[in-house]
């Protein structure tokens, strides 16, 4: 199945994407695209539903974030070898984990504010996992029994307040807008092998990312089999797995950096595309 | 006022402290003390409640997390002089900030699990500020207009996950049972001078933290304006403010650290006390 969440911000219904790629309103099943939903029970029912006998929804609508009340969004970074390297940082021997604040979720194409005088504003295009049942150690092999689906993330981040503003690197990761997540969530079922999913990541119709997720040095069952080492995962968390090659800070001759007007689209195969414009810190904001 | 919530876990109500020291329930006034009941309006409300037409809530009782659904739980690092020495870290010319996953918040007094083969598992009493009101891009002037009060916080800290596991660290913050926070969120009125509190932690009833608010590197007010550069602050959040010096890892002429059977006592003037046994990893957890 394709999960979605569609309508104004902070008033998003639940809804499921059809054979021909509309969208199904899912009120009458579930309240919301969120941790009570994603559980396998709940999943499994709403695989039973027949979508032609749910309400079409027609026009133009927002996609809200593909999952709702999230309370934990985590990050792995430096997991593509290549990455590593356009970073000048070592490979690393296990997972490299940040935060990212929730506060910074948003819908995958809703505008992007580039934070106060802000000039290092970045790209990176990520497979994000969506967590289905509470999870605290357990093995590889556990691990995708916890795991509800996947989606596309955006790990927007300041490379400024990243790198430069002392020792941990959770304060560039997560000002307001910072975490597009969607279009959709996809049930693991309906994706298949996730380590071999084509991605990618343009910035004003260039293409400037290209990957795929067989290139993760630390894959999905092992991300999350590590990272509940050292929390409980919590259904409706989203794991967000770092980015291949082709970030702004690895462009060359020179580093480039987003500036409003820029347009940043991003896609992941199975999982859809995000389309994002990158707009000016505003103090009415 | 003296807030509380007060019940078995996860299924607390919601409690005001009396003049005597004694629980009120305050179920008929608010669900429960979540960012709903933190908005300044609700507060100035339940401030006009006269507290002896409340139940009064007897026998003894187990306190919760003062407050509930908290989606951000930021903490500050090497907030003290002395600590920042004693951990053999440069002072910090800004803040350093960092995550405890919000999965690892319980009441005071509840037992901390020592992580699976953790030989360096630490304590740091600090004061955590709890948030009333949206807060983004805020000035010094304006970071308290968006404070709702105060509470006790033991930042248990994983030291091997936090500093030898590469990078970031987030690792060795926010195990299960590493956020025990109360008993009381104290409102900022009944506070006062917040930056002049008394604070100290005992392991095994022998003093080893023994400060005070006012040596704190950056305060309050800089602190929250600080992070809402970075971040958008939610009502509910927990910002936790670094501990002064005495932690195990400064101990001398080696660390000291906790295992199965030690019992932590902390507090805060004003804010209460917390008491935790610390209890070995268990595989059915």
């Amino acid at each position: 199945m394709k999960l979605c969440r569609y309508g104004a911000p902070g008033a998003e219904k639940p809804g499921l994407i059809d054979a021909d790629g509309n969208i199904r309103d899912l009120s009458n099943y579930v309240a919301d695209i969120d941790a009570q939903t994603l559980s396998p029970e709940t999943l499994a029912n709403l695989a039973g539903v027949d979508p032609t006998t749910l309400t079409l929804v027609g026009g133009e609508v927002r996609y809200g974030p593909c999952v709702a009340g999230t309370r934990q969004f985590v990050a792995i970074g430096l997991n593509y070898v290549d990455h590593a390297h356009e970073s000048n940082l070592p490979i690393p021997e296990e997972p490299v984990v940040f935060n990212k604040w929730v506060s910074c979720i948003q819908g995958p194409n809703d505008p992007v504010t580039i934070p106060k005088d802000s000039k290092k504003t970045d790209w990176e295009v990520e497979l994000g996992i969506v967590i289905g049942s509470q999870a605290h150690n357990i093995s590889e092999d556990q691990a995708l029994d916890h795991v509800a689906g996947y989606c596309v993330v955006n790990d927007v981040s300041e490379r400024h307040w990243q790198a430069e503003r002392g020792m941990t690197w959770d304060k560039g990761k997560g000002f307001p807008t910072f975490g597009p997540i969607g279009p959709w969530l996809v049930t693991k079922d309906e994706v298949g092998d996730v380590q071999n999913l084509a991605m990618w990541l343009s910035v004003n119709g260039k293409r400037v990312q290209d990957g795929n997720t067989r290139t993760m040095i630390f894959d999905v069952k092992q991300i999350v089999a590590y990272l509940s080492q050292i929390m409980t995962l919590l259904p409706g968390d989203v794991i967000t797995t770092g980015t291949p090659p082709g970030v702004g800070l690895g462009q060359k001759p020179e580093p480039w950096y987003l500036k409003a007007g820029d347009v940043v689209e991003l896609g992941i195969e199975k999982l859809g595309e995000q389309r994002q414009d990158f707009v000016a810190w505003d103090a009415a904001q």
